[in-house]
């Protein structure tokens, strides 16, 4: 089966010092999900030249797909294309394609040294274009480069997405009125006859509903049914709410 | 000034598999702000023992204080104990006092192995008792270990935070109708006057109100206010929409 493992950095101050909720990287966390792409990673750095370079060259050198989030506007924050450089031993240059399209864009403006700084690129990016974009994602060997305004990320991962597509997993949930505790025991015993399952168990407080929610997953379906059953049939009687999948 | 750089470690499959969505760091992130320290490095691993292990060890290393997420129930999955052990080269033990509360919690239960788990701690751990709560806060070193499930990840907190007070941080923002690019100018300005200045820029999408808020920040309360009126002075005018702070 074929395996992608993804890794996501998010590049802003706002995030760390608590003035913006980071929705980017659980957005693309589902999108990757349903994709069947593993999301190995997230890291939420700050606008530092140094960590930034040194998160992605990690990132980059672990990871098949890397995605970063946010500071690649027109201000003195914005340094994230001068971070995928630095961490992969590039240069900085502006790219002639992306200075037209930005001249173009501000046709009844003066174009300054700010507005020239969003056509800079990492030397030997690729420009992804796609007609559903007004501006193409800038793409540094398994680097893609995105912005942190949630709406622009959003439309530019959806036009990429079709490149990212792997073998799915397959989901199934078992809700239980029962404490964690006492069915530890049989989550362990499914583990211990399907090794490569993939078995969550999140317990929620003050829920009427259940007490746990576990999730059994894997890429293999006739595997994920035959664990389903297996810890169906070793969970206490009646403690099964419901089950989805 | 006294300054504490942290680092939180988000431990969790359900994060990155994008079934859960992080709610723990962003209340982390404000809160630290509020007392003044800077939060560093927010990072979300997969419940496995090396990463975890691995990734705590360089956090404990980085930063004056870290924060783990998640991982700490009775089930297989729950190994965040076992990986900071590890990281700081430590045994896993029963701690009494853990196992006499669990015990004592338990009271109409017989008590099972998936119970006794959550009485191990790394050895050398010190347990964090505080009237507000039912079972301490365990604390290795710097790291303090906090469970994933929110309202109990918050009540530690809480109980916890007046220990991590110091200087705060004071915050002036500034609300334009003018768009980024345009106004770039004069925050590079600014910060050539004042190199210290935390100065963040915001653009907003589909916004009435405003196109961009920047958000200007300091430790010290007159060097922020100056920069402030530096930067207020430089704008277009009628470019401000509102100020705050």
């Amino acid at each position: 089966m074929r395996e992608l493992g993804a890794g996501i950095v998010v590049i802003g101050n706002e995030i760390l010092s608590g003035k913006t909720v980071d929705s980017n990287s659980s957005f693309l966390a589902r999108e990757l999900r349903q994709l069947g792409v593993t999301l190995k990673r997230i890291t939420v750095i700050p606008d530092e030249l140094d960590v930034i370079a040194e998160t992605v060259r990690d990132f980059h050198q672990k990871f098949d797909i890397v995605f970063t989030s946010g500071g690649v506007g027109p201000t003195h924050d914005d340094i994230t294309i001068e971070g995928v450089a630095r961490a992969l031993g590039r240069q900085v240059i502006v790219h002639p394609l992306l200075e037209s399209k930005i001249r173009e864009y501000l046709t009844d403006r003066p174009v300054n040294s700010a507005h020239l700084k969003m056509a800079e690129v990492p030397e030997g990016a690729e420009l992804l274009m796609d007609d559903r974009l007004r501006f193409p994602t800038i793409k540094l060997e398994n680097i893609y480069i995105l912005p942190g305004i949630p709406e622009i990320l959003q439309q530019k991962f959806l036009a990429l997405k079709d490149r990212f597509s792997v073998d799915p997993y397959y989901l199934k949930i078992i809700y239980t009125n029962e404490i964690e505790s006492t069915i530890a025991v049989h989550l362990n015993e499914t583990l211990h006859e399907y090794p490569d399952l993939l078995l969550g168990s999140y317990p929620k407080i003050g829920n009427d509903e259940y007490r746990v929610k576990l999730t059994l997953e894997s890429k293999d379906k006739n595997y994920v049914e035959r664990a389903f059953a297996h810890l169906l049939n070793l969970l206490p009687q009646g403690c099964v709410v419901k089950t989805e999948g």
